[in-house]
């Protein structure tokens, strides 16, 4: 979006326009994002309560309405977006235009088949954009810290998540060969005590599935210790990689031109170890 | 409270009356915040004990006399309090005034407005003093740290907190799409399964809601891993910041001679900010 | 226990004996300490095998002999003890010893008070002894740090479950109001609440007591979510002073007689700053 | 297999099977590995979907015939591999030759006692092998770091473990004599009660098993809200290890030219070993 955000070519009325529907600088620009908010906030109210029978049979013709009005509000607002960006194109494709265009679609979708009425909550993805309203706080800083840290763990995320998974298929497989027998404990196939040992693992613990014997309760045992003591590796893992990004950005990157060494805070003015200027 | 501190405005016996309803320095100061504690904790199993059928029925006229007592005792004790304060207005919106107004209020509402006497289980606020009688210790300032990298987190657990908040909207959501054609699984509306959803992110997992279709227990399996693996991140961020509030503390505590300024490294041997020799 | 280890005062055949029972140096201490360690395990799976029905019917002679067997070596071992420390008294009030008479004591009160001889299974404390065979291992100096770590964290820790409880007691109250009025959900009574709001908080989850009103539900969901960010606290509490622990031991207390500096790695023996012998 | 790595005594074919079997480096080989896993995962799927009783019923056939093929593919491979490498006994008891042997036995074993064909899921566990093909990026060298990191914890945990399953052993049996007496709550026997204590201290919590009486719920309560303390435990070791596997890093990578002894600080001048300037 980077691109779209140079402004300079476009008309005068485009640029008014960009201004209040992309900007948080002005006035006009954070109201129309607060009021966007807020209409989708009332969208997803309406589309959780319409799920709900008793409610829906009593204010059907009000949700109704509701669901249009909010619509025609979105088809209108994604149009002007379009209008006042200067390589519409590219803005559909960028992040936040994908953004736009998911918690949409399923606006038009929802009217044409059946039955998928309720993915229009997939507007809630747009509520993201309250963090762009909140720019002048630290709240991106703070996001972007986050998502460096998580990118970094990613892979061994990943690592620790295999390992995981190929524990849940043994240990499940082992749970069905012990309770299998016993259809009361409900390990009544390989697939249903996979899911009963990632409940378990994860320390979820719904109790819909349960081991009834003595041995497959001593297994289940194993398990939950497992589980509580293998928790540690993702906290561990994140908890690194926040450090290691915390620790990256404050640190001046400049070399002392004297002493020629660095490593000295954001708010030095002279050197740590010679005293030179800066 | 710093300035009704000062209590040398007062007459002789209100100075006396601070010290022992305030202080925790005299022998009576403390005897008084212990005997008052014990009061607290008394009311608060009275309060809970009247709850339970079979208790109230057997023992009514006990815990009336108890909670009767306990009401006039407090209400003494809040006049007193206002009485041996320089400035009895400020004393009330002071941070300790306003606990104990609120875990004073619920004890009248509950006269006038019936249902609500459960409320007076907010008095079990005011057993927060128990950290002014244990002050010498080093209770205080671990809440301090506690409280300072808990401020520090605070941004980032909201970001954290709305990214999972709309993580069980549409979970929720979806699992409704799969589950909600079988009633006995009891994904009946979106609200009921985003209720699920968070239980089941949460690793709680009553089991009151549990998914029955295979594709319902794939997806439940993707989120408690989800769950699993996310964990990590407030867990991550807390450390973090208690961290970083711990390495504060070894920083040189000594202000520069030249520019008075402090926050100089332990190994610093010249002023970061002006250069002058520390 | 530290003057009883000074055995040169004693008889020979007391010199032996005390080698054999206290030491872990000698073929014959490890051997004694294996064998008592496998008498113990013995005695805990016999003390579980007879509280299971069908079990204590089929065995209950075995059992009891195996019982009985195990009481008189324990009996003989603990006199032994006595007869070949300098100090009987002493040891018996000592770390260990006291550890010895818990663990032996419930064998013959439930001798005397029926219904007790469960307690038998306080003999598993004695397994503690495991990590004096391992002494040569690095177990001894891994449970120190650990001992030292929670050590330092325990006042933060007790303001953190101090605030965990009074948070309970409040929203167990909410609850109770909320749910009271509808026996189905569990909410019967505070304590009850109370109750459940623990298993909640803490993410347990039996599903024994479940809110079933839309408020109740939602305030529940709240809680789990609540607890889902707190449980960062106690981990990083620990976390933090286990990296205090870990980073305060390596380091060479000794300073640099030529530069005065402090700081330097245990296997140092040249000053890092100036380059003097240590 | 490092010494079975040296392939120049093998003959030109053996050269080329090895390249492509045991090779990732080749298009060939890369290829060899992708089409193995796939057909690893299609026979788990394929043995989890026989499970299942109405697919079992319904494609008995095809799953048969699936498993057949994949025997035999797998049998084929496994002599190849044998055939290709210097020393085939030595490759039999390498690491990855166990794995293959493990995850391969199975198969037959299936075939002449009942009841055991499940085991054939022990194939997943060849599905480690997806971490050599994706040898260059950096998956390989985060999982050393995950794995050096679990190996310092490996001690605190075990001491950990061994704590709580203490722990859970007098838990256990004190719910069992305070719950013991009523048979709806569960806890029927010491084993079982030992298995709730597991399934609460670890934070599942299931609800087949729940405490009934007031004192057991009061119990139960506490076991709680130490399980929620004490899992920060693991968590603070894994992540203090982790910390220091990565800050270990770090340290200065140039050896001292006198001495030729590296590990020194990176802020350091001097070799710590021998006062030689760096």
């Amino acid at each position: 979006m980077s691109s779209n955000n140079d402004i300079s070519s476009l008309k005068p009325w485009q640029k008014k326009l960009n201004e209040v529907i992309f900007g948080t600088e002005t006035k006009a620009g954070r109201w129309f994002d607060i009021i966007l908010l807020l209409i989708i906030l009332i969208s997803i109210v309406a589309v959780m309560l319409e799920s709900v029978p008793s409610i829906r049979d009593k204010y059907y013709d009000e949700l109704h309405v509701i669901e249009w009005v909010v619509t025609v509000i979105f088809t209108i607002e994604y149009f002007l977006r379009l209008l006042c960006v200067r390589r519409p194109i590219k803005y559909i494709f960028s992040f936040y235009g994908l953004i736009d265009l998911v918690s949409t679609l399923p606006t038009y979708i929802g009217l044409f088949v059946s039955g998928t009425s309720s993915l229009r909550v997939l507007r809630s993805v747009r509520l993201l954009r309250v963090f762009r309203i909140l720019k002048l706080g630290s709240f991106v800083q703070d996001s972007q810290k986050l998502t460096r840290a998580l990118k970094q763990s990613r892979n061994k995320i990943i690592v620790f998540l295999f390992v995981v998974i190929m524990m849940v298929i043994i240990l499940g497989t082992i749970m069905y060969l012990i309770e299998g027998a016993y259809p009361e404990s409900g390990f009544t196939s390989i697939p249903r005590s996979i899911y009963w040992a990632i409940v378990t693992l994860t320390t979820v613990g719904y109790g819909d599935i349960a081991p009834v014997t003595a041995l497959g309760q001593f297994v289940a045992s194993v398990i939950m210790i497992l589980g509580y003591a293998i928790i540690a590796v993702p906290t561990g893992i994140v908890t690194n990689d926040l450090l290691q990004a915390q620790n990256q950005a404050p640190l001046n990157n400049k070399a002392c031109t004297s002493c020629g060494k660095d490593g000295h805070a954001v708010d030095a003015n002279h050197c740590k170890f010679c005293g030179e200027k800066l």
